[in-house]
């Protein structure tokens, strides 16, 4: 189906999936370019497709929208003109899954939370469990700093105390992050099953979640600064599986 | 000094700092802040104060305008509307020094340069050595992300090639980071002056590049996939100093 119209119904539509609540109505939201596109329907997850008019899609089987390049402006978040989006259905996010965990209190900084997605893909974090306040995993930012990483990943949202409580009785071993009152990454022990916890980029993890953990880890470093919480997830999520 | 009108010619000059060439001409920069500007105070490269008219300075010891809210907004970068601004001079950054250097051919987000920075400070490696294609230091999104970090590090812009050479003869190991021909990062043998390169967000370290170090290393993944280069940067770093 050809679209020239930016008033079209459907571009409406897809241009409300740049907020969050319309996302969220309609369990959608638009992904640009060809590598998120291929994670994406790899994961089964393509809704539709939204292309520049004259260009062949590699993905046949799903419905087709043959667009002009001001309507694939319109929609787009990022600035970098893709001839080829999509429109996703939210993934299915099952239970807790996996032996590892990470779990972020507040974290706010799109990039930090699709890039610490990234990273837990990498290193088999298959679940990553956000408090309420976190920043949402469908923003735009998020989902291109994942780099499709969210499509493999069970992501949940819920109160971080209820969930401490449920993976102790599990069995898992809770790692907080903090300055005080912690042990050096290289000290601590390391369970296999266990639960990383990452804090806000201003405050950290919050006091009343340090109080359940079962053990608070900081990174050594030299000069008494302070690291990017991606930078940080990132070396605790290699040492506790490297060390 | 108080200044109302947007069309005051210290505003259009200070607005001329968002571009790089007008930054180098006059070798002067904008930061926005508390936090930045009691970090470039320190560092002692303060120029003069832009401020909120009404707001008092910490920083008295300076030239400063006072400014309208619609001044700071066109001369900020930032959207997160800082009362207090003020103009930097260029650091004069030093020849090479220190005995653990990072090296970075051709990154090009801002984001990453400025949070490789700020894990630079953090783990003693007091020279960053920039390929000419990397992104500008001064660049406000990398200005930002270092967190006040490349006020106390040394930034070098330089050809890559001839720094090798002249750091090897110094007596420097030369880290690659490469997943070909390449060693575990816990299986390298760790030299104390070392150099770690690491490469552009697409294609890594050139292969010119790769083929003039000592050892290459790749971080062991479970799934094969890749790393944000901020966050593959901070897990050597921290890994070639801890291990």
């Amino acid at each position: 189906m050809e679209i020239t119209s930016l008033t079209n119904a459907k571009v409406k539509q897809w241009v409300k999936y740049k907020e969050k609540k319309h996302r969220d109505q309609d369990k959608k939201f638009i992904i640009e370019g060809e590598h998120l596109l291929e994670e994406a329907h790899k994961a089964g997850l393509i809704d539709c497709i939204i292309i520049e008019k004259g260009k062949t899609s590699p993905y046949v089987e799903y419905p087709q929208y043959e667009v002009t390049k001001e309507i694939l402006k319109k929609i787009a978040n990022s600035v970098s003109g893709n001839w080829i989006m999509a429109v996703c259905n939210y993934p299915n996010y099952q239970d807790i899954k996996g032996n590892k965990i990470v779990m972020l209190d507040g974290v706010q900084d799109p990039g930090n939370l699709g890039t610490i997605l990234r990273t837990a893909h990498s290193f088999s974090y298959h679940t990553v469990i956000l408090s309420k306040d976190s920043v949402d995993v469908f923003n735009d930012k998020v989902v291109r700093s994942t780099q499709g990483a969210l499509f493999h990943l069970n992501v949940i949202r819920m109160d971080l105390k209820e969930a401490i409580k449920d993976l102790k009785e599990k069995g898992y071993h809770i790692y907080g992050t903090s300055l005080h009152e912690a042990k050096s990454l290289q000290e601590v022990s390391i369970e296999e099953n266990h639960v990383l916890i990452m804090g806000n980029e201003g405050q950290g993890v919050r006091e009343d979640i340090l109080a359940l953990t079962d053990q608070n880890i900081y990174i050594e470093m030299d000069t008494f600064e302070s690291l990017n919480v991606a930078v940080a997830a990132g070396i605790c999520m290699y040492t506790l599986n490297k060390r």
